[in-house]
C-alpha cells in the first residue's frame, strides 16, 4: 500500500456501531429469571450482558477463539535514560513470545486464548515469520525528534488494521493487544497526557521506587516530547508521527478496527490504552467495544480509563505489558458469560421467587 | 458421633502447619529468574509464591481438584422480615445445585472445580443424597433463642470437620465452602460484629438499597443477638451455639479442618468468612491457607477480612454466596501459578536481565 491510497482523514475507518442495545435489555431480562437474587452476581451480569450485546445474541456463546497480538517495537528514547533494560531485550523477548515462554503465553494457554507477536519496528532482526509489517528499525527519539515519517505512520495504522482483519476473517472472537518493547512506557505517557492535558508529574510512574535521577530523566523526556505533541494533538495522524511509535500507531489502527468490525476487546495497561485513547479518535464509538482488563500501577494508565470511562476489573498492581493484564481477565469474561448462558431459571428449577426486588437482594445470600 | 466423644476445647483441632516457608522464598527466587521485570506481574506473583509454599514444592502443580462445598440451612430469623425471600427457597436451591443450575455451579465448570451441596439444617426435605450430615430443620431465631444446642453444635463443626477430611482424602487440591440459606447473612453479621467488637450499624448491610424498614427490622435483630453474644464471645462453642447456625458452625469446622490437613483455599463473601473467623478461632493460624476471593458488598464482610488480614482478589460487587465470589477467583489463582512454572527463565529465553531491579522495573512494559 502507498502512502496515497490511505487518506490522512481518520473518517476512512468505518463508521463504528455500537453493540445491539436490544439484544442487551434481551439479557438484562434473562439474568432477572436465574436462579439468583437480581443484581447479586454484580459486574459478572453487566459483562456478559456487554457480551451478548458484541455478539448480538442472547444468551452469547462462549469465547473460545480468543486472540492475543503482541505489537512489538522499540524506540529512540529507550537510550536517554528511561530505562533499565537493554534495547536488544525487545528482539530477545520477541523470541520467547514464539517460543512461549513469556507470561502472557502462560496465561493464554490457561485462558484457552492464542498468541501472535509481530515485529512493528524492533531495533534488530527478529523471525521472519513475525516481520511481514515491519515499518523500520526503532522509532524516533520523541524528545528532540517524531517518532516516524508521515507515511510510516501511515503504514503503521495500515498494518494494524489489516492484522484485525486478518485474525477476524480467521474467526477470532475476542481481541487483546499486547506491548513489548524497552522504553514504550514514555510515548504512552506523552500521548495520554497529550490527549487529556494532563501535566508530566502526574503521569509519570514511579513505579514501585525507581530511583529520583531515573524519574527525573523520564519526566524530562516526558516534558519534551509533550511540548512537541500539543501543537499537533487535534491531528491524530500527526500525534501519531510525532510522538508514538510504529508499534502503538499499528495498536491503534488495531482496535479502532476491531471495533468497526464488531469485536469484542479487552484493553491492557498504559501502553494499550495509549493506543486505545488514539483509537477512541480515529474511529469515534470504539470504545463501547472494549472491557479494562486491569488497572496498572502505572498513574497515566488511571489517567487514560478516567478519560475512556471505562472501571477496570482487575487491580492487582500488574504492570507487565504483553497483554498480560488483559489475558488475566478474560477467565472473568468467561466465567460471567458462562452464568448468564447456562444457569438455570426460575421456572426451570423451580424456586420461588418471592417478592425479590433489586433492593431487597442485599438480604439474600 | 456422640458429644461426649467431641470435646469443647478448640484444641482438638490439629495444630495449624503453616505453609512451607522454605519453598515460598524459593519460589520469590524463581520468579526473579523469569522473563519479566521483577515485580512486574505484582500479585500474581505473590499468589503464586503463595501456592507453592502451601503445596511445598516449588513450582507448584496446577489446580485441577478444587472442590466446592455449599452448606445450605435455615435460619429461624428469616421469619422476622430480615428476608424478602420465603424460606422454602433454600431446599429449591439445594435442587438447583443437584442440578448444576446454579450460579457457582457454572463458573466452577469454567474453572475445572466440581461442587457439592450438603444439607446441614434445611427446614425441609432435601434429596438424601445430601441430608447425611443434616444436623436439625432450620436454626433458632437468634435474637431471641439459641441458633443450636451445645450437642448440636458440635455436631455440626464434626460435620465439616469429617467433610474436609472426606474432600481431601479424595484428592481435592483446594477447597471452597458456599453458604445458601435464607437470611444468613443476618447471624455472619452477628458473628463478624460480635468478634470484632462492632456496632451493628457499621456493620448491616443495605445492600444496593434495602428499604429503610427491612434495614431497620435487620438491625434490631443483630442488635438484639449480638447481646446474647457478647457473654460468650470468648467460648467459640457457645458462641456458634448462640448465634451461628449449623451451616455455619459445620463451615467453621470445615476451614479449620482444611488449613490443619495443608490445604489451601479461596474464602468467599460475608457468611463464608464469618465461619472463617470463627475457625481461626478454633484452630490459630488457618488463615495462613487462605486467599479472600473477592469483596462483597456486604459491610460486615469488609470487617471481617480487615479482622482476618485478607485483601480479596476480586471487587466486582458480588453479593450472592454459594461460593461463587471464590470459585470466580480461582482464575487468577490457576493463572498466577502457570506463570510461576511454565514462563521461560532469562538463562532459557536467552533473555539479558541489564541492570534491571525492582526500583527500575516499573519503566519497562
Amino acid at each position: 500500500m502507498t502512502s496515497e491510497s490511505v487518506s490522512n482523514d481518520p473518517g476512512r475507518f468505518e463508521p463504528v456501531p455500537p453493540p445491539d442495545d436490544a439484544i442487551r435489555r434481551a439479557a438484562e431480562d434473562r439474568q432477572l429469571q436465574l436462579t439468583k437474587p437480581a443484581g447479586s452476581l454484580g459486574r459478572f451480569e453487566t459483562l456478559a450482558c456487554w457480551a451478548a450485546a458484541c455478539q448480538g445474541v442472547c444468551p452469547p456463546g462462549p469465547i473460545e477463539r480468543a486472540r492475543v497480538v503482541v505489537f512489538a517495537g522499540d524506540h529512540g528514547v529507550a537510550r536517554t535514560g528511561v530505562s533499565a533494560y537493554p534495547p536488544e531485550v525487545t528482539a530477545q523477548m520477541v523470541a520467547n513470545f514464539l517460543g512461549g515462554g513469556a507470561a502472557v503465553n502462560t496465561l493464554a494457554d490457561r485462558a484457552g486464548a492464542s498468541v501472535r507477536v509481530v515485529d512493528m519496528s524492533v531495533d534488530g532482526d527478529t523471525d521472519p515469520s513475525v516481520s511481514a509489517h515491519k515499518v523500520r528499525r526503532s522509532s524516533g527519539v520523541i524528545d528532540r525528534e517524531d517518532a516516524l515519517t508521515h507515511d510510516e505512520t501511515l503504514r503503521a495504522i495500515e498494518a494494524g488494521r489489516s492484522i484485525a482483519d486478518a485474525e477476524i476473517d480467521s474467526g477470532a472472537d475476542l481481541l487483546i493487544a499486547g506491548d513489548m518493547g524497552i522504553g514504550n512506557t514514555t510515548p504512552a505517557t506523552v500521548l495520554i497526557a497529550a490527549l487529556t492535558d494532563t501535566e508530566p508529574v502526574a503521569a509519570v510512574g514511579r513505579g514501585t521506587g525507581i530511583d529520583d535521577a531515573g524519574w527525573i530523566r523520564k519526566t524530562a523526556a516526558i516534558r519534551d516530547a509533550l511540548r512537541r505533541a500539543r501543537p499537533v494533538v487535534r491531528d491524530t495522524v500527526a500525534l501519531l508521527r510525532t510522538v508514538s511509535g510504529a508499534d502503538i500507531a499499528a495498536m491503534a489502527g488495531f482496535l479502532a478496527q476491531a471495533s468497526a468490525r464488531r469485536t469484542p476487546v479487552i484493553l491492557d495497561g498504559v501502553v494499550v490504552t495509549a493506543a486505545a485513547m488514539v483509537a477512541e479518535e480515529l474511529a469515534h464509538g470504539a470504545r463501547a467495544w472494549w472491557l479494562a482488563g486491569h488497572r496498572s500501577t502505572e498513574p497515566a494508565h488511571t489517567v487514560a480509563l478516567k478519560h475512556l470511562q471505562l472501571d477496570p476489573l482487575l487491580e492487582l498492581d500488574m504492570r507487565l505489558g504483553e497483554g498480560s493484564g488483559a489475558v488475566a481477565a478474560l477467565p472473568i469474561l468467561q466465567g460471567a458469560i458462562a452464568t448468564l448462558a447456562f444457569m438455570a431459571t426460575f421456572d426451570e428449577a423451580g424456586v420461588s421467587t418471592g417478592d425479590v426486588t433489586e433492593a431487597d437482594a442485599a438480604d439474600v445470600d
